[in-house]
């Protein structure tokens, strides 16, 4: 059964979604500004706390570390997550700021899948998942479904999109599947093999 | 010999950094926009044009291709750029956009390097390039240095950094290499196997 950790990470943020919001509530350094700001109080905030404005208020759990350390906020956010057993991860804030930490989340998702954990980063309109050995039904919206092989190669079909593919290889040095859009109701999206990196693009 | 072509895309540029503009230059769709605004007449311009908002003026050689197509407007510049006989290749306004652009862009890279082509993207203060077999010195910046596994694992050496690493093994399921910083004249990053994707983030 799927248990549920809302993790509010530091990249810009305009709107924070908070429909989305549930389960154990995280914020991640600069991402309790924004859970501040959009009157949630996180269970817990992990950090250095090198970026956030506010103090932690009383009542919330804290876990400070140092500055000095090889995982990010966000992975140490995820790694508490895991060890309070949740097993679905929704990272908000968690894309549209600087590129380098935008691509260090989706490395931490593909660590998560391996660990058998769902992780999905929102932000800035955009949806970011993986998908390894499976499937996955997306309800139709307004904008852009682009479909990547995360590593070298990957299986992959499509169908209710604009352009399907049928088992159709992808590889990590040519973008097929950049840019496509849901024309029925669901799109079906499966890696029979490999690793898929998914974009939802929102207009 | 290095035979630059410069190549102007889409992606929301408030900066065309002029300075690095030479050779062979290409506007992509959009990016004819942004070059005629920064008073650059491209020597070509190719896309679908489903989004440049300015004729192609007279004197500009135009590639018009259907909307309906494989490739994306950056990878059809390219591949214009290499059957002119360039083989370096730097695309501006090719990052800060959607996110999905970005990523087709960075597998268009990995691409390039397979085709012996040194590639290097530009926008929004980043500047993001793959080293495979290879080793790249980086003169001193104020802003990070970002080295990540663009494969599932690659060798790294990086020196003059604040965080050192000496033939370590990266993965793209663990971003050490994330969020470095250039502390000597020079930082020297070496891919000893595998490929790397490097982000200069300027700040």
């Amino acid at each position: 059964m799927a248990k549920v950790c809302s993790i509010i990470c530091g990249a810009p943020c305009s709107e924070l979604d908070t429909n989305l919001i549930e389960g154990l509530v995280i914020a991640a350094d600069r991402g309790l500004d924004y859970a501040l700001t959009a009157g949630i109080a996180p269970d817990i905030a992990v950090g250095d706390f090198d970026s956030a404005e506010s103090p932690v208020p009383s009542g919330v759990e804290c876990i400070r570390v140092s500055p000095i350390k090889d995982d990010t906020d966000t992975v140490l956010a995820a790694n508490t997550a895991i060890e309070r057993g949740c097993n679905e991860l929704r990272f908000f804030c968690a894309l549209g700021g600087r590129l380098d930490h935008t691509f260090a989340n989706i490395q931490m998702l593909y660590d998560l899948i391996g660990r058998g954990i769902c992780g999905k980063l929102y932000g800035n309109g955009e949806c970011v998942y993986l998908l390894h050995d499976d499937a996955a039904e997306i309800p139709r919206y307004d904008g852009y479904l682009s479909v990547f092989s995360y590593g070298e190669s990957a299986l992959v079909s499509e169908s209710g999109v604009k352009y399907p593919l049928d088992c159709h290889r992808l590889t990590n040095s040519f973008p097929l599947g950049v840019s496509n859009e849901i024309t029925a109701q669901t799109a079906r999206i499966t890696a029979h093999e490999g690793t898929l990196l998914i974009m939802e693009v929102r207009e």
